[in-house]
């Protein structure tokens, strides 16, 4: 084996004691994200879309087009498990195998209910105001024709069907001196300038709602 | 049904014609990210965890603690999937249902193998100089028992056991009258200054890795 480094052991898998059971941590996390990635199990292997989603109360919700293939395999009761995962940093240590990633990550599984009527129209409402928060009110209401294209699937939180785990902070304590630097280098997502479509009206003002979301996190 | 605007329905599998084909574009989606989600099926139902990946050359890297459950499912043969998401932007329309969001996503599918020796040395490394591209060079070579405590797995990529899928771009064409601001609202990863560990001596440069990661994308 030659004399080089490995690489940094950050599976985000390796310190069981970053869990919570804090339902409050799991909100949290769900709140701070807009995409999910989806997993079913088909035929022992795991399919996987990403999608928007959005948490309402004790629902995680989902929705796609009715011709949607991993979703047609959830309305039909397949298992499907919601991750939602934000990167916070890289974390720098005195070895790549003691290096990790700051992050928080949730996920949440269980067989998807396919919500209708009412309760599906609650659930959109939900969805669109985590996605696109205030945007509701600025645009005509759907079309029936539109929630018929639509399928609307939905998880509820129970007591044990969540995983919640984080890293924050520094590396830990060295466990062997070094001069190098260690330390943690930060991300976050950022909003940019907003982008008018081609072709709008000259003058239309930035909607409201997207200068808002804008405004949560601005890049300037 | 009352009047109210449905979600956006951006389900990020709605339109197939999103998929490429292209390996570039698949090698361009996995070099871009550093956390994907990993989700093998057990018994029927899917089990996911964030990891930190690589890509080198045909292979998909990912590696974690030898105690790891999930790896320790892919190591014994379960499929797997293996899925990046970026989101550039919310894509605002004159509709909640025309409405969308901005991304690259790709999936790599299959078995994982498990690397030893010189193979999981090299894949180590070259999930070290994706992860935290030139730290390498700056710490001490690994010790065995970090090796040895390291299970690292990989998927060939292959003609045909991968999808990627992008959206760009404003808002289709209206496909009604609207007097509303249309357009997006571009989203990006930012890294910011640098936070040194307490206690490592003043005067400590920042190594020149973390410099140069944080030039890729700073926030100013």
């Amino acid at each position: 084996m030659p004399d080089s480094p490995v690489s940094p052991t950050a599976a985000l898998t390796r310190n069981p004691e970053r869990g919570s059971r804090h339902r409050p941590d799991l909100d949290s996390v769900l709140d701070a994200g807009r995409v999910a990635t989806v997993s079913v199990a088909l035929d022992s292997r795991p399919w996987v879309v990403p999608m928007l989603y959005g948490r309402f109360g004790d629902r995680v919700i989902i929705h796609g087009s009715t011709g949607a293939g991993l979703l047609r395999a959830a309305a039909a009761g397949a298992d499907a498990a919601i991750c939602v995962t934000h990167i916070d940093g890289l974390v720098y240590a005195e070895s790549l195998f003691e290096s990790s990633a700051n992050y928080r990550s949730a996920v949440v599984m269980g067989p998807l209910a396919t919500l209708t009527g009412q309760d599906a129209f609650d659930a959109l409402d939900a969805l669109s105001d985590r996605v696109m928060p205030g945007r509701r009110a600025e645009l005509r209401p759907h079309l029936r024709k539109e929630l018929a294209a639509t399928l609307t699937l939905a998880v509820d939180i129970t007591a044990d069907n969540w995983i919640v785990k984080t890293r924050v902070g520094p590396p830990d304590e060295p466990t062997e001196e070094s001069d190098v630097w260690r330390g943690v280098l930060p991300m976050r997502t950022v909003f940019d300038e907003p982008i008018a479509a081609p072709g709008i009206p000259e003058g239309t003002p930035v909607s409201a709602s997207v200068l808002a979301v804008r405004a949560t996190s601005p890049s300037s």
